[in-house]
């Protein structure tokens, strides 16, 4: 169960953004470096991002990268439909290439749609400023992530 | 936003052996053949069941595959946790690997993982019972599933 390194390279890559003063532009030469990720790869991630509408360019000296809309106006939830190319958890919710022959009298794949469900739905709570640490978020803020380092 | 092959393989032969009449005997060659998969895949996932104390095999002469547990004593969060290999949603998750730099100031990873269990705590409801609709299922039975052909 994993989302995809396209997922997560552009979550990384907003909440970069995000956390920047204004006006919040970067490179992706500067993205990349500081992130240890190739620069062709980043900026595929970004080309995506900026045709969803999450980010802008703009070229020339003092250009960049910046958020398109406030980090707070960036739902994870929308984040994650738009960058994962496939949310079908197994073969039979993509009925035109499903192959499995239980699918007729299975009640799997509901129990599995539920869970996706539940999965999207707590990441619609947050957006890209509760993310990046920018918001006042006592829900998260009250889990018992143990092994979530404190604030620096 | 996958669950792997394997996962969906192991769920498919533990619904196909949760339906059989009593004994509840199946071979390999059987569910092989039935969802037409490679044998030698299934051999490995049915190895892997049987590992996992999910079914036994007996061998001989009317031998075969069966539950090890009556269906309804089987969850389904706990078919997925043991099948899936990876439960590491983004790299952050398996922190020995973890080469992301935003790690010790970032709510994404308390995020994800939220959601994560909420995803799990769904699947721990229903039991294999369940998905091979063996069980009084109301709960499942009112999803509001569009795409979900009627019982035959």
């Amino acid at each position: 169960m994993q989302l995809t390194q396209f997922t997560d390279l552009s979550l990384r890559l907003l909440i970069y953004l995000a956390r920047l003063p204004e006006p919040g532009l970067a490179t992706i030469a500067e993205i990349a470096d500081y992130h240890q990720i190739s620069r062709n790869h980043l900026v595929k991630v970004a080309n995506s991002l900026a045709n969803q509408g999450f980010i802008m360019s703009t070229r020339g000296k003092g250009g960049g990268l910046q958020l398109a809309r406030p980090a707070y106006a960036i739902g994870l939830g929308e984040v994650v439909r738009r960058t994962e190319q496939n949310m079908n958890l197994v073969e039979c919710f993509d009925i035109p290439s499903n192959q499995c022959r239980l699918i007729r009298n299975c009640f799997l794949k509901a129990t599995l749609y539920e869970a996706q469900r539940a999965f999207m739905t707590v990441l619609d709570k947050y957006t890209l400023a509760d993310a990046a640490s920018l918001g006042a978020n006592t829900e998260l803020s009250s889990l018992p992530v143990a092994d979530m380092p404190p604030l620096t």
